[in-house]
């Protein structure tokens, strides 16, 4: 028998039980439902990270899937609840703010759209400060049950649907401009640069680099991964998700750069052959490397 | 096929395999029980704060379900462990220290009640300080498959049973006594009031009312979410779940008002018409809002 | 049916998106395995806690199954991946860094062993720093789903498999020197011996000894349980897993001794009789106790 999905992401954290209810109401709605948990320590409110996780997250979880994604900062008006489906069978459940935008063009593309507002199939007396639970919560469930998709709500133009404009680097002839898109639990930092990016402004696996973030300048290599520098050095690499990386060999990058989300930073080509190689810094005691 | 239903909650946090240890000996029990975690980082020991948010949690539970709860503060004897089912049809298992007891309300009231002391449900040599692994998960589990709830052991009076006296506010002429019952992850105050309690004060929606709290006094509007106030301002609001709330539109009240769990608070009603609006307060950077 | 089961321990974590991702593949991979978590906040990189924990874990989890770990410290050359299956049929899938080690003992005994390196199972392109979702993940959900032991990759001897050397506690004719193996939730501190080691000291179960760790020189009893001195009080006593503790009754011992993780203790025999009673320490108020 197939299994039916509903991958869940969210920024409830675990110190309440915001997260048991939701969970509890999509048993009760759908009992042969499996949750499976992608990240729900999203920072609170950050719909960019959260929208870059899922992203990154989707070619690994099941599919076809219902992608429940709950983060869903205040505004005078609360973005509606929307359902998307992509080429691939798959389907978002969240409000519109752009949360799963990232992750339909890696599902295929949007390709249907309806606003969640079908009270049917809503708790009867929804609560305006946890539509995770009354709104969002018991349409996903029902979606990934077999709901056919039309019953959701009316329809709309997938054109219409907030998109969530990723904060591009600007490459120029010798250096590209990024900034840390992610910190992860060992404290490298994934930058919203792809090689290409570097390549693009001549910089080339093997090469070293200047990079410029926090008020520091130091030269560190381009390199396959950290693992091919000393312990306690900075390296530029690509990440397991083919993402650029500054990472330190069993250390800290976060620690090291004192940077966190959002820190801009730049990386320049070495003007001359013959420039000296990586900066050598002293060995720190936090271990941490590969998963 | 019907699921096979069981809710766990408990103090076990995540740091140790404890959590892990419990559910694996309800995998051992009775591989095709379910377990639904309602939260594990209740704060240790404090039989309140797990019961308050269990009962709470429960109208969103799967129903009929067995609901593991395991919070269980040293005492010079030990509670006995306990199995209740309610009218609906619900069972709890949990030591005989009130931790279910507000459930029970929830779910129609205790009818049957055993005390948890057949040895041949447990583990062969149960450890004194661990009977959440031999003694209370076999026995959950061996419920949730469809033990008759009689093989737990010994019938006892629901009258016998231990509940919880929840600390009830006082209400006067013009204020209420309450306190802080719970701070959820975005800091939000939930109160042991109920919106009737501010009314029998002569307190309605829409009022401005004096809120003393952690010897600050001040001026807030009792709203009906706290989406209606700027950012950065405190109300006083129904929250999800029905009960009257302190929050921040986008901050922490509990950073706000330093005011954690059990802080004892004062709402009083404006002695004259035309007082003064609520409080402009700065606003904060740190954003919370809705679920 | 029988129940496929797959338990995890990693010291992945909860703040990204990495856990997910892997119960993600496994998901995809064997959609009808289920997955128990053990434990995800080990220390990160720290194989030996890993491996103690999993040990003590491993008899209360279902039986047969697969046991994913991942641990995975930085080394020049990583670990290669292998899968043992133990006299019991349990299959372990792991580095071969001695993560599992420990757990094959409880098991029966490693009888069969394979090298991890069979591609066919693999994600088409590993990536290097990522070998928990690329490799081993698919690779122990294949297994869990009933894949042939003989095809995850070359055999090995099971004698060529890295083991952990536990460090052993050194026992004199009035003393013991050991080291604090695990830190619990509540401050417990476990010890590397077991109550035999003790009494080869000539200390039995009743006895006051002399405690000395972390500077600190103390007289404190040696008891079933730490519910047997009064609040606040130091205890020597056995624990829900039959290893040597040292507790505080509703309280920290690992806050009160000032003592983490590999903290070298050493517990002597009074010498007389007649010598005073434990300490008595005045209660404080963090209070903690029995799961």
């Amino acid at each position: 028998m197939a299994q039916k999905w509903l991958t869940f992401l969210s920024d409830y954290g675990f110190e309440d039980a915001f997260l048991g209810v939701c969970k509890g109401v999509i048993a009760r709605t759908a009992p042969e439902v499996r949750v499976l948990d992608v990240l729900h320590l999203v920072v609170p409110q950050d719909v960019e990270q959260g929208a870059a996780v899922l992203a990154s997250a989707l070619p690994y979880l099941p599919a076809p899937a219902v992608h429940l994604a709950l983060v869903d900062p205040f505004r005078a008006t609360p973005a509606r609840g929307v359902a998307v489906r992509t080429a691939d069978g798959s389907t978002f459940v969240s409000p519109d703010n752009g949360l799963t935008s990232l992750g339909w063009d890696v599902c295929g593309g949007a390709v249907q759209a309806r606003v969640v507002d079908n009270p049917e199939l809503w708790h009867p007396t929804p609560a305006r400060t946890f539509r995770g639970r009354d709104v969002f919560s018991p349409v996903a469930a029902r979606l990934a049950d077999g709901l056919p998709f039309e019953q959701v709500g009316t329809a709309l133009d997938v054109d219409e649907l907030e998109r969530l404009a990723q904060r591009q680097p600007t490459v120029e002839e010798d250096h590209v401009h990024g900034e840390v898109a992610q910190v992860d639990h060992f404290g490298n930092l994934t930058l919203n640069l792809q090689r290409a990016h570097l390549e693009q402004a001549g910089i080339s696996l093997g090469d070293d680099v200047e990079l410029r973030c926090s008020g520091k300048t130091m030269v560190v290599p381009f390199l396959e991964t950290y693992g091919q520098v000393g312990r306690g050095r900075v390296a530029v690499c690509e990440d397991s998700f083919r993402t650029v990386t500054i990472a330190v060999n069993q250390g800290s990058a976060a620690a090291r750069l004192r940077a966190s989300r959002g820190e801009p930073l730049v990386i320049s080509r070495l003007v001359a052959p013959g420039t000296p190689g990586p900066v050598v810094l002293p060995p720190e005691p936090n271990v941490v490397a590969g998963r």
